[in-house]
């Protein structure tokens, strides 16, 4: 396998390194800046290097992790140069955008979740994905081919891949992620203000937790702000809608809050460990967008498949899919997709 | 010394037990349940018990710990009830209405900020109130010995008293400790409103820690809410005009993220411990207020007075408070003492 890997940072270079090491892959690496180029070459990140995106080609998987405002042009590039078997993803943290400014049957976003304080290709390793949850955001129109490809791929490079619509994948990051980074900082703010230089009172960690992520990596954070200001300027709306709800009735509260903690018990409590994997094997249509579709379907319900693989009927109209999820989460898998007029 | 505890509740409990064990104190206790009331004695927690708040006259500490709703009321009734040179104070989360509902020489607001999960006498203990600062709200009227005894008191259970003003209390209180219980609330809502059933994405434990004091004990926060809703709601609306804004410029936040940064820093990196004590010693005029006055003054620069204590002079016409504050602190003191044109 070979991989083209478009920027060489700390994203970029780990994708190259765990390709290299764990998937036996050839990568060749392309950045706009070519000391982060030669030194990726010289630190055995990357095999090869190549003077644009398109000097990549050929290559089974490509990867654009360069800067959010510059992924789209590079994707469409990459997009243009690969060869028909090839898939084309990124790493962005908003997927929207992207999606609806490089429609090519190659590309299907990503998302890794992971990251580290420290960015730049010095710092890239072997291990930064492992066991952390790589978003994937294929359309009803991607061949389902070249997203199991993609799914392998990420699987193999120890992160744990889901599926998700791209619109929803923003909505959900504006809410989980943005808008309490918004928050934070305007905690900070109030409290700054308050006090007005006098000590912050010691109300134990409840502050220091409610702030931990205010003021975090300024450049980067302002371009996720800006990237998913769509997703993240409505839930803004939505906060104030509350916000302005709650100043009107500070002195009848306690539903409110018993409703809430209600809520946040069921938002942390879903999501562990359904146990060692179960095979399913389901008989699909050979059309565009049912491996896609399966996949986000069990991706909403949050069944991780831990793999999967494709194999076309001799009559080519039909295939069957092999996926595998935790055997606590199979049944509930089967009836989903029971529901999709699939048979498992 | 002779202590009334109105009110024989987790915190009442806790400053009877403290008092007895401690400072040697007879604690004479009243609760508007007779059943709270047998168990503190029964439980070794009070020496004696009352039928009403009046009948634990004479007392020369009154510590006033019902619920929210109830303290002015009771508060007015020991103040009828104290002798000449008793304190009367309580210990509720917000200061500026008990204070304005009772305008007695007598009463001094306090707070300690100290508590546990579990609610009830049966959960007192005397180390609860061990390092917490407890807040004490002398108004400008306040008599110094009256405030010097509660100090001491204070500081005898194990606490670190700190004077601030009762307005400057709760708007500290509201921007530090409920607004961030607002937002928090807020964000477990947007999450679960845009996953609509969903798997919380694993995104590292940001959420978690911004949302750990979401739905807190509903009645607590219900009644802390509405006691402080004057300061809450205009937190509330710094809190909604700055969303607003920000929502405005999504794409320019870069500067908005350092400086919140920056600020963070500023506010969690003061307060750090200062050293031993050191003894300042401070001529005062003879004439209400000045104790207060020094008390809230080096309160709000994060000063810690660990001991204080009164001394009349000959002529009766002016005094000396004997202040011990952290060695490191004490240059700083002493020039904030000057600038009162007191003499140190």
């Amino acid at each position: 396998m070979r991989v083209a890997v478009l920027g060489v940072g700390l994203i970029g270079g780990s994708v190259a390194l765990a390709a290299r090491r764990r998937l036996a892959a050839e990568v060749v690496g392309w950045d706009a800046d070519p000391a982060a180029l030669e030194q990726a070459l010289a630190g055995g990140v990357l095999d090869a290097t190549a003077a644009s995106p398109e000097a990549c080609a050929p290559a089974d998987v490509w990867v654009v992790a360069v800067p959010v405002a510059a992924a789209p042009s590079v994707a469409a590039r990459a997009c243009a140069a690969a060869g028909p078997e090839a898939v084309v993803t990124d790493v962005a943290s908003t997927k929207a955008p992207i999606v609806a400014a490089v429609p090519d049957r190659h590309f299907i976003g990503g998302h890794p979740l992971a990251g580290a304080e420290a960015a730049g290709v010095a710092h890239a390793r072997e291990d930064l994905f492992d066991g952390a949850t790589w978003y994937l955001t294929p359309t009803p129109t991607s061949p389902g081919d070249l997203y199991e490809r993609l799914h392998r791929f990420v699987g193999g490079l120890g992160a744990l891949p889901a599926a998700i619509g791209h619109a929803e994948h923003d909505r959900v990051m504006a809410a989980v992620s943005h808008l309490p980074h918004v928050l934070a900082n305007v905690l900070v703010e109030r409290a700054a203000d308050a006090l007005g230089g006098e000590v912050l009172p010691p109300t134990g960690p409840s502050f220091r937790d409610a702030t931990r992520v205010a003021g975090a990596n300024p450049p980067l954070w302002a371009e996720i702000y800006a990237a998913n200001a769509a997703a993240l300027g409505e839930q803004i709306d939505a906060a104030i809608a509350r916000l302005q709800d709650v100043r009107g009735r500070l002195g009848e509260l306690e539903g409110w809050q018993a409703q809430t903690a209600a809520r946040r018990r069921a938002l942390l409590e879903v999501g562990l460990d359904g146990g060692p994997p179960e095979e399913l094997r389901v008989a699909v249509p050979n059309r565009p967008g049912v491996v896609a579709e399966l996949a986000l379907t069990l991706g909403a319900a949050g069944i991780n498949i831990a793999d999967m693989s494709l194999s076309p009927a001799a009559d080519n109209r039909t295939g069957v899919v092999a996926l595998w999820v935790p055997a606590g989460d199979a049944p509930r898998a089967r009836e989903l997709i029971l529901a999709k007029d699939l048979v498992v």
